[in-house]
């Protein structure tokens, strides 16, 4: 389904992929794709059987030749001894593993590995979805995203560019940096994150019928990746416990702190004194930690036009709406779909460049369509 | 900018707004936009004048006609003295508040209100935007809507249908509520999510920008909400402290069971005994949680088939497929745009209706986009 990259790779094959789950299934199929030879080698016959079937590399067998590069796609807590089995098993591969917890891996194959070693370099592609395995495999899932790169201090210059051409033959985006440094961010922009959405979802298992029905986008967008997979987010989470350990103290002195504010207020009325001021600053604090996340392209967060349309919610409406904006001429730069509970009618809210803005308003108000500006 | 709605409306004015922020000068713009008599009053005569020149009514003056109905849209702290105080100076109309905590204002007026109280019914308009003040204000904010009734056990049944019609004038959906069911709903389903999206956010303040580069769409759903205005949420979360504390005191007892797991497996390493089934647990409750919130229309989540297309960040690039989404004829439930830090390529993911999924896949393919049925 997808055309095979007409840009020729560095990546010299065969590249032998231990582990075909989703990453290492989809790994296969954008090198496959890119004509380089991908080996398939899983503990599982029949994962191998389907990585193989989607067309992501051929079985591992005795006849194949060694591999020059290897990637670990096997589960974060096994991949440290996986990673020293293959180094001594190809002592002319690199490899690499896609570990989504660095640190760990890093240390084990320091200790362990020997002249090894120098060999290794750590991997961590920042892609994923909710669905897991093989059968979820896509040859882009690492189009556009960072691909964090972990070289020890013994990593060759030779195994940190073959594994950095990887990413880069897959579509990705390479990022160095060091495991605990990766560590600790993932621990702030990922594992915290999931942890908080399903804190604040699982609230929701026992709320009454009425409440639900009055969530808002606001509730849905905080609580979206809770419906993760449990099992994996267990291992990732003990895999980073420490760096995740200190992100939740940390936020757990904020709860304090508010819990305390609202405590108060609660028996003492609203005139409570210095009940508003924790809130505010809780709050505020807030504000500027969102102001800091990259907006597209890493840049900082660029400020567009928003343009909000009702959208009838009838067969094609919201592809006339995005059909019409773009027969205006106008890039749409973000886009957000609200729903409405109970209601036949949804609202789009376009981001464009603020000054075409007064144009696209316009434009589609003389189409018909109610239009209001951000 | 919004054509005049075509549908006659239930409402008899002079209808009264005080307090000309958003809600009130919304109100005031759709109500006039029908054809209703408005009347605006704040305590700022600037505000006042900003209402009346965007066109949401006439400012208060002697000579004006008594008001049929007042909507006292003040900050929520002083919602309760400004509604006695419009209930004595109208003995005959009826008097309702659009504060987001229902309970208070409730309790203030059954307390002073006497026989007056009869003539007040409480609303929520689940309705509201990132930015504030009239400047903001939009005929259409209350469109497709909850907009949540709190009749006390006094209201008459005139009263109640006065406020009843306002929200359907408006074009918002109607739930009635006991005061107190509504505070407890608000508490989880809007108060908590923007706690726990603030303190994730606050988190990110001294976090390097090496981290932050890695943020992906997780991070900026469940932080979206961050860039809400702390004194705002500070008086909304004083005057509904007792509730907002249950939530957050249920969500720190989690907090506490997920950090006492995280730091044993960070003291004794991955194979810690128990570490892994508490946060596995932690992950599963909000999978159950997630679940509950109802889809579009208020319906149980309805299953779509994703259909998720790479998108060049060129302009009138995403408008082409949504374009060619309507040409093809397949209408798009939801969708969702996902930004790549440092790639000039976005990930489009519409949601469709699993029988024309692949249909769509292979009309897409042939018009050469990167598709990649989920």
């Amino acid at each position: 389904m997808n055309p095979p990259h007409s840009v020729p790779v560095a990546t010299r094959g065969p590249v032998r992929v231990v582990g075909t789950g989703l990453l290492g299934a989809s790994l296969g199929l954008a090198l496959s794709a890119a004509g380089v030879e991908v080996q398939l080698d899983d503990a599982s016959p029949a994962a191998v059987a389907l990585g193989r079937d989607l067309g992501a590399g051929r079985p591992v067998s005795p006849d194949l030749p060694d591999p020059r590069l290897i990637v670990v796609a096997t589960p974060p807590d096994v991949a440290g001894p996986v990673v020293l089995a293959q180094l001594r098993a190809y002592p002319a591969a690199v490899v690499t593993d896609v570990a989504s917890v660095k640190a760990r891996v890093a240390e084990h194959v320091e200790a362990h590995g020997g002249d090894d070693a120098a060999r290794y370099v750590g991997s961590h592609p920042m892609a994923g979805r909710e669905r897991s395995g093989a059968a979820a495999a896509d040859a882009d899932l690492f189009a556009g995203r960072p691909w964090v790169i972990v070289p020890s201090a013994r990593s060759t210059p030779d195994a940190v560019l073959a594994v950095r051409s990887l990413a880069v033959d897959v579509g990705a985006t390479p990022v160095t940096l060091g495991a605990q440094e990766h560590d600790d961010a993932v621990a702030l922009v990922s594992h915290l994150p999931q942890l908080a959405a399903s804190l604040v979802a699982a609230r929701l298992r026992e709320a009454p019928e009425t409440a639900l029905a009055l969530a808002g986008q606001g509730l849905r967008d905080v609580t979206r990746i809770a419906a993760s997979d449990p099992q994996l987010w267990a291992t990732i989470l003990v895999g980073n416990a420490g760096p995740v350990a200190a992100a939740l103290r940390a936020l757990r002195d904020d709860v304090d702190v508010t819990l305390e504010a609202l405590e108060r207020a609660a028996a003492d009325g609203p005139l409570t004194e210095g009940a508003a001021g924790p809130l505010a600053r809780v709050v505020a604090a807030g504000n500027t930690g969102v102001a800091r996340i990259p907006g597209k392209h890493g840049g900082a967060p660029r400020r567009y036009a928003e343009v909000t349309v009702l959208v009838p919610d009838e067969p094609g409406e919201l592809g006339r709406l995005f059909g019409e904006v773009g027969e205006i001429g106008v890039n749409i730069e973000d886009l957000q779909l609200e729903h409405s509970a109970r209601q036949p009618v949804g609202m789009a809210t376009v981001s464009v460049d603020p000054a075409a803005a007064a144009r696209l308003e316009t434009e589609l108000g003389l189409r018909g369509w109610r239009v209001v500006v951000g």
